[in-house]
């Protein structure tokens, strides 16, 4: 009897590529992280505990993985360590395959910066791209630590691609004072929690959408696992909730990033990250299907 | 001057047997987890850490447990690591003996299995008995990891037991689909909170309870410390406040499991489970008092 | 090109001292800790971490330490493990030293007992010294484990050169018997939350204020980091909120203390420090400037 | 572009099943464990960290496992936690399969019970089979907690199948009195080293033996992520060196069990661990070539 | 059927205190602890694990706990954490006890200046009593961080008790330069390793020795738990065979100290540690026996 | 009394950079590490822990860094996480700055790339510069994870800059074929300990040495802190010895690389490279001094 190899996914997104719609992939990249690194170990924990640290079942949507969604997943792109530019390429090409082929990429980071690798093909495919934005930190430096390409500058050097008005953020409690001020002229931001999201969506509707989703958004009490946590952050099912409401829009590509396993020593955050993921992964599915 | 050998209890249980009306142990078994084990250590580690951790006196009730309770701590059993049938027979036996000496036993988990053990004997004594569970799973499957007698089977086998209509469960919000829908038509299911326990609890006034409390009902930001968290739980009042709610019935035996120190890095679950303790206790102590 | 040493404060705190309004020092010490020790990590923790873990501008006040307060960070004071009377000595000095030039003294402990050298040097100064006291314990004991000075019988002790009517105490949830009876004749307790603080606290407008914060009054699930965490704690915005309403009290005298980096294994906990360091700072130098 | 999933082998045995030489999968099973579980991650983690923790060529025998052996590695069977005796049928059916197909099992624990059921299947195919054991424990008790079946007897079990004579022990330091007194008359035992090694073995060339090593036989120094680690071991390059001589005996089936990744908080055992297969691997293959 | 509490004590170590030779006991004290404490934990911790980490039969002397010694554990002294003084006379007051009983004191710390304690009581007792000192650290000074009484400054406390001559050191290698200068006029010093040790000790055969065992003078890597490790230490071996030789001596009191849990993240300190106290209990019983 | 603001230095480190000899710093760099990150926090760490983990004398040389030692401490370079050119010209220039001052600089890693920056300094000043290597990883290849600049290729580079028959390398355990092959020609590697060295430095009096150490060319036993531990290394006296051998050679500057803190949970890793530190500066000075 012929024995076979061990192929893993994150559990419940093993589909056939050629019939999936969501294409979910790693982008084990944080060599810009400034304070405590180990978001690269994100996606291969993910898939590594999904199996033990989730059911493919809903409660809160009463909705199957198995059945209710079609997921491929991709494993992890193998990014150059020290070589920004390099990365990003690697993203983007990647995306862009997922993109010509009629699919949605969900790109499980990795540090926030692996998001403009996406985003650059998002936009060269959508010029008219809007970006929705979760995260406890504006993100809208300039320059970091001497660099243009960073963690803390990811959402502005995605502004360079986008333009004004583009660009909705979230949840934001941390910043410079210099780049809040920007914020005033280019970006939409709501700070601390998500009271003004289905109101300001509404404008949103039918326009394509960039998702992207720092984890860190939430409470560190509920998301110790990540590498700058901030105090005084939403709770799980506010994340929830408002991920559901944006999984309404035209969602044309998503991301969630920022879980640093290095920093999640008992391991809770890690299970977090997998329950979003399941539940955007089914709103997403059920309002595509709604759509047609 | 004759010195004198190390006697060890959870604060505030040193009760004499005789004049004990409750009885504490520990059921450190868990050769059934699927996921993290390490909920063995729990009773241990509670008991190391009571003099350290808690007060005998709570803040909430204005009770002590030196003063207000009379709790015996009959240490850990000698379990069989491995050997299920035989564990469960070795906590079914000690029950039994506390049941015929009049008292209530109080067992201290251990994976959720060992509520088993407990439930065969309780059923023998109380035909009428039923079931309050507190918990995040539903834990009613038939079979899991190919065994029947399983962390993740254990209602399903108190269902064997006690019948259809005798187990209410609060605050499930995971399963697999397929347990999902056996509950509709077997037990009483209510998902994420405890809104429905007062009401619920009218209807069992006067009937024999067993009170099992897997711990991982808590949010994982209050309670890391177990070996399958599922994030969107409840939070420590609502879970005191409920036991203290179910405390007024006729409680004739109860559990605390799934605390698993291995995953409490920092040490805070350990607390939580002591203080969750002190507290039912105290306030089983008083209804206790209060219905004679 | 001549190099020179590194200088290391808490971001933000880095002004001269003779121009600075506020003295930061840490106090690292916490030899009567009766559970886990490690309190004597924390003024250096934060230091440390200072840069990465927080922005000096903040998003609640819009405001930034840079430019609206003026604290000088004079580093930690040379304590002297296991002999309790020669380090509050050295911690009563110091604190004579702020004040005797006009400045406002900030203490980062260490365990809570490093409170009653800075209140020694404080009782002589202003004899009318009210203590507000925020705190999951009571800490009146007025012996613990053999010794009149420990971090459970520090507000004890206080009240010794203080006297009746003059500690309020906020957030209490642990204590036993004898201390909580004590606490009714001699001084004011709210037990909880600090729903009762704003209305305490017009009292006390006017008079000479030392404020004393032990972190364990936030719940654990934010701050695990502390050697003895109480479950049920008041969340971080709660205490944001309650430092600001008496930073505008005249606050001649502060606290932090228990942090504890060894029980704050990712880390979260010491960024919740910092950051309601940085609030308090903002508020605090917000409030004396509008009294001027 | 079709995308593929994400296969997942340890580096360097990825070569086609019909090509391969030797068998390499995971037995992660460790229900019996007295003291501290884990070891059920073991060969996950191997999996996982291979690419990172080791290289496929070994500077000590100049061999790369990409050249010079050919190894497929079929993942982690489906045990059954809790559930012994299935578990050990499924661990028999799977190496029985192997050796139907004229291979060489190396199975990866879990626990040391796991030898069993494989020994249940090499003893039936191989009557004369001897076992060459490395450990710390002499694993020779008749029962362990109440029970036949646990890692402390495993060896005991194992001379059921096979019988006086047949068993070969080296590097125990740790048994009770009664299973040291029992091994003289039934097993080979040489305690603390390897000394003996290259003698003893003179008389089993040429005859089947099954290789088990327990990881802990080396100093918890070098390997402390196991369960139950003995101080006085070997060291790394004493264990290297022992197992590259029975990879010269005609060994038809092997195993290593007891790394406890739960215990390996800094990771160097599961490097340890990919080192010593690393080596074993070749060399065994070497030899094998050598013979033909 | 009554039930009973449980007795907890250090595996073996639970004979009747009347007929013991030998009594264990806890000072779980580390308030001078400078850098990282946490060895107020070890005596309790090494009861707890005794069961699982150590057997009772030493195979390197083929003698067994159960048998060839008479040890009564009479559990952890309730110190005064803060306050050095009466935790100093507690000891004393427990040591002198024991040694009116005609039995041998073991004392398990705690930190290093619990042996202070201890030697008070022995000086009384044996105006010509002898230190045997094994440790990575002189303990030397006259003063530290402020204070005499430190850990380290404990041999030059034992020194003003017994006096030039009479301390034996063994292992050393670390001080300051000033009482490694003062350590040529008032002690016998060896550093590094136990070379010296047999040579050493055949002067003080039949004089009575006090022998006290900071455990770091273990290397780091075989015994990290330890509050200021040093490279460069002796490995367990090494240790095992020393302490049997002064176990040769006339020792009528000795203590082993400076395990710190809090350091010992993978636990294999403690392990080391009771591997050593069984071994140095059992060739004390047995010199002692063959004494008589 | 004006109070001073926290000067932070390595213990013993802290002459005034116009008299030091030697001037340390640190290049808290890690974007380019493939497996576990963390070597940027380690000169911070070193810094912080120095007054605990350390003191200024030695006892193997009996010389004191306070008065056999002329060190400046410069703190640690603002490094570009993520931009490795740019952090690479950061350190090449500060580097230049000491040489141009006549001074010895010791570089604190940062994983091993950082070398790169100050052999590119080096090698300005001293064409005929020679480089020796000690580390279990050869380092030579030509692209890592598709970049020429990464720790796995910094021997390499510096090859690049020196040329055939300048680098010396000791300790080699890990590296794959083709970096072993391409050695033979280009490089001297001795591999697994130090026999050699003595001999072969022979042939290097009087030439200008660079001297890189990457510190996980010691045994994970005695060095579990670094990202990529290799079994089989070598001890700490064998390290200390051999980097005393170096230091009587011409040594016109230096590093310690590859110390992760991260990976350093019990902390002995960090006060092993300060007693390294430490040695290694006492002997440098002394030969320094002889040869005047």
């Amino acid at each position: 009897m012929k024995l076979n190899k061990h192929v893993e996914t994150i559990l419940g997104c093993d589909k056939k590529y050629d019939e999936a719609d969501i294409v979910v992939f790693g982008a084990p990249f944080d060599s810009t992280t400034s304070f405590r690194p180990g978001a690269r170990f994100a996606p291969g924990k993910m898939r590594t505990e999904s199996p033990y640290a989730m059911e493919s079942y809903s409660p809160y949507l009463d909705l199957d993985l198995e059945d209710d969604a079609s997921v491929f997943d991709g494993g992890d792109l193998k990014v150059s360590f020290g070589d920004t530019q390099k990365t990003l390429g690697i993203i983007k090409d990647y995306t862009k395959n997922i993109l010509d082929d009629g699919k949605v990429p969900l790109m499980l980071g990795g540090e926030h910066l692996v998001t403009l690798g996406a985003v650059q093909a998002m936009a060269e495919k959508y010029p008219d791209l809007n970006i929705v934005h979760f995260d406890a930190h504006a993100d809208l430096r300039n320059e970091f630590f001497g660099t243009k390409y960073s963690h803390a500058t990811v959402l502005r050097r995605c502004h360079d691609l986008v333009g004004d008005g583009r660009i909705f953020q979230f949840g934001i409690r941390s910043g410079d004072k210099e780049e809040m001020n920007w914020a005033r002229d280019h970006v939409t931001m709501y700070k601390f929690d998500f009271d003004a999201l289905e109101e300001t969506l509404i404008g949103l509707e039918g326009k394509p959408i960039y998702f992207t989703v720092d984890l860190d958004v939430l409470d560190p009490s509920i998301f110790p696992g990540t590498g700058t946590p901030e105090a005084g952050g939403v709770d799980f099912n506010d994340l929830r909730l408002a991920m559901q409401v944006v999984s309404y829009l035209n969602v044309v590509g998503a991301d969630m990033v920022e879980l640093s396993p290095s920093c999640d020593l008992g391991g809770i955050s890690t299970s977090v990250a997998l329950k979003l993921l399941r539940e955007f992964l089914l709103s997403l599915s059920r309002a595509r299907r709604e759509r047609c």
